[in-house]
């Protein structure tokens, strides 16, 4: 029996419907999913800006969920945060980009990503780059709606989406990922339509969090020298302080 | 249902079923798992010419396997023949060593490797870098007796394996792996006298396996134009005729 | 005329103070300077954790800045929000850590950086790869007591700073970076007891910030698209709302 | 006087006889050749299948081998087995494309490399990177028949290959490699056609294995520890037994 | 009152002066700047036939000059000889290319470069990637009159610079650097034309110069051991010997 | 019936004579081999600035040569002028450390150098990393005495060098260059004393001259547009001019 904790840091809870609904589709049976939304932020994360504040929502999240877990899931493609996460946490926290490209080098040389949202191709080619696998991307594309907008409206940006991924092939992927909180689920529809394989990035995140909490880790996260400080939520003020 | 096969391209019987057994512990409920054993090379590999081999007899054992299979997980740390199977491979192709620095990678920023058999050093060293991971490893740490020895008599290796993966700790590692078909299910034994989260690499290939297998992939590995061929088994040389 | 503004998102008016004082030193004739102390967070960043939250107090403080200003320094050593800061300012912004690689590298072929605070270590060698400086890094090194300890008692701190930096020669360094808004002013007292040349990071900061103003640079930040968010103060939801 | 032994792990002997023929044009005087042809594996290796088999074959020849020797040039352009060949043999070995990549080198700051067979163009730049020299590579390119067909009908290949070798010089290739056992010695026939200096394959290999052999080196390869095997050719197993 | 000396390489007394000229409206107030032309080489260097001579004039120029100096400005973008100003100097020398980039990198992740004579296109290219910072570079664009054709006629050039300079922007680039002795100056003048922000080149270096100077650094160049000589000026003679 | 024209930056005729005495031993049949010495500089470079100066006596020295040749070494141990050399001269140039750095690659995975005078240890490897092979580099080593003195008296620094050698391989390396004009020919009497393959720096250039002189390349270095000068000697001004 693994119990998954999803943290979502966009502030916008049909979002955190929709990546659960989507997870509980890739979970292995004995898997529980429980999903906590982040309690400030923009609505969608979607610029460098939004990212250093779902950063703080985040950890925010994880501090002040009580509930039992086995691993943590953070449900944004791009991953603000992570660090922090895995810093403090016991048990492993999976980020869905960084769950996905490592899932994506298991599957072949060279990577591309498809996401929605303009803002997103250099911090995604940034977040690759320091993660060590520059050399492993193909590619990063972005659609002009952002994850929101398509989570809203999904049929409208499907052949948009295809041809971002057609033109990764092209560009020397011999896999393409899928991401965004607001795209779950899309990959499945979309595969027929694509000549490389494509990864969905909620599968990936739940699928690598499943395999690490499968192996009982332990020596994991420890809390740093406790630091007083101002204006944070009760349980993050004590989870550093 | 997923249904796992697993390739030992090292030709020991008892091996293939010494990893068999502790692969079936790490796996999930619904996958099924068989193996086949290399039909020729060394015993075990633990030389760049035993690797060489290897490679061949690992396409070689793909190749002549007519059962069903939802992936395939190359059971040698160190994953000789793993692009070959890829190319060829209408489902995912795990290498046990590249799915666990995969793995090893979500956990932490640097990572180790431990293993038996001194001639590994420098040709884990190579794979980690060839994967573009060079930046991410702290260490790769061997301990003189072969994955082999220690599979005969595990007891006698395991002090010097628990110092190794401390020893890996010194050198920068989050995480540790212990890697080598030989050594399948000590992780578990050894993590109690490790400062670092200990990952098991045949865990980490049944994990990645499903992982890739659960996600229904399409347009995968493909037939190179056929070449005629003298000297190979009926299978290899159908494969590629 | 050059109007400064030093964000300080270590919450900590003294440390603001005492950055500003040293700051103050440094700067041009024609400088003058405002700082704003992070209205959120840890007393002083000395983990990920904190780091994550700095980055949105960081933001938060210069959405909530009314004041001219001519470019902005980030003054927490590791810079929190950087990039984010970045994406929306009209103006240069300037990280303590950023400046300081950056003119370390015009100084020599490898530096190293020295700072308070034991979990800077990896944290700032992340930081120097994602700016794509590891070739030139010799080392980090980090002094136990933090910043703020240091900040409070730096006679205490001296002997092991020096120390620290002469350390750093033998790890192969042409120069040396005291980083830490709360070291600020020691590199000159220190600097006739190492070997190797010896910059302050507040220094670098102000000179670099200078620098760019100087440029009269157009075609800087833009605001992304806007976005609803929750939880925000009034100026950052206004920011990017 | 010094002695090579051409190993071609292609199981086709009128590529072999090619192949010596050209290498004897450009030997030095003093330098005496002999050819083995793989007696295991496809005709022609073009894909990453034939790749692994070809490695075992390279192995089995060398293993065989009774003549004397004091360097060996593998006879294969990507070089399968190298580094197996490298670990046992006690004269020099050298790689057809290792030798030319390192040639080109020494000729201008970016190469590029013309070949036949669509499945090498991957396989070659993975090559070309696990030397580390991914940043001296402006391309590979190459044309649809295969080294074997282009051995069979040269002409018929001469305006294709012209045509690739010129479009390297846009990708910004200060020189150009023409590798393939199968094109052995048309690169001197393609040299007036083409706008950077042209190397061939042979001509790299035979002489830097000359310039190897010329230094009489000593404490080269050694014997791996004996590992017993099954199925292999009695002077591999003899050699790794 | 901090005192520059820049060294013009290039051998052309109006090119020494242009830079003189507009190096004064960058320095900041309390800086004074002197300026001494290379005594021999080409009148501008456009190749790495000149380079080479100019890294020779550049130490050359340092030996010979007795007056004080804080620091030493290296006028020629591409800093022939900067290695060896800074081995002997004991005052900070500064390159006006590497300053540029280096302030660059302070602006945004990627930057280029556009200059003038197409012979530094590779040349800067390498320089680049010697400093370690080939991930940062975006791209380099050269126009065809060198720069000693551009600040005769500066006027004739300002189309083509500007539609480098945008060209650069599609090439990824946050930040563009105008170098080359020749073009001082004209970054103002180009930037109302230009889509991102633009630096100076001049100004970079006298910037950098100034931020180095005012941080008082000790321990800095230092004699090799004394080597005799022939053939050289009296001053370089007397420097190395 | 190959012509060398060996080019020694280094302005003492007795090293010129040592090396062209040692390279002769090196040659093949059928090689004629002729020298030049550079006409101003130190009499050994073993500094920066006096690389510097050697960059300039090299051009210098092949622009004054009126000889025949079909290749050209240069014989100064760190190559100063290399690239210039190669940007003019319509036959190939090859460096004594690039042809030394290219062999060893072909020999094994990593290597090291070793050679005289202490500031050559950052010079070369630096030198290593901006021809792209910093991964392949265990490490150099060097030795007090400078590549003149070792010259005047090598048997005094025999047992250093061999220290230093055996040294490189508990770095890693899988063969040593002994580099320097100053140490031709001690490879041959070292190589009993040392662990691993040693490679003489000036075989390999010398062979690697042959190798490409024998490919009788076109296309080669051209001059660059015409540019006035002054005070250059009358050979070096009229190639440039």
């Amino acid at each position: 029996m693994t119990e998954l904790l999803l943290i979502n840091p966009n502030t916008t809870q049909s979002i955190t419907d929709l990546v659960l609904k989507h997870a509980r589709t890739f979970a292995a049976k004995g898997t529980t999913l429980r999903a906590v939304t982040g309690a400030f932020g923009p609505r969608y994360v979607a610029s460098r800006i939004g990212y250093a504040i779902a950063g703080h929502a985040a950890v925010d999240a994880l501090a002040n969920d009580r509930g039992k877990k086995d691993a943590v899931v953070l449900a944004c493609f791009g991953d603000p945060g992570l660090a922090a996460l895995k810093e403090v946490s016991a048990v492993p926290v999976v980020g869905m980009a960084d769950a996905s490209i490592l899932q994506a080098c298991a599957m072949g040389k060279k990577f591309s990503i498809v996401t929605g949202g303009e803002r997103w191709k250099p911090m995604l080619e940034e977040f690759v780059a320091s993660h060590g696998l520059a050399s492993r991307l193909a590619s990063v594309r972005t659609v002009a709606p952002t994850g929101a907008d398509i989570a809203r409206n999904p049929k409208a940006a499907m052949a948009l989406l295809a041809r971002g991924c057609n033109a990764c092939a092209t560009d020397g992927a011999d896999v393409v990922i899928l991401g965004g909180a607001g795209l779950a689920g899309l990959a499945a529809k979309l595969k027929s339509q694509v000549d490389v394989p494509l990864l969905d990035g909620v599968a990936c995140a739940i699928s690598m969090a499943e395999a690490l909490a499968g192996q009982n880790l332990v020596r994991m996260g420890t809390q740093p020298a406790p630091v007083e400080s101002i204006g944070l939520s009760k349980g993050l003020a004590k989870l550093i302080g």
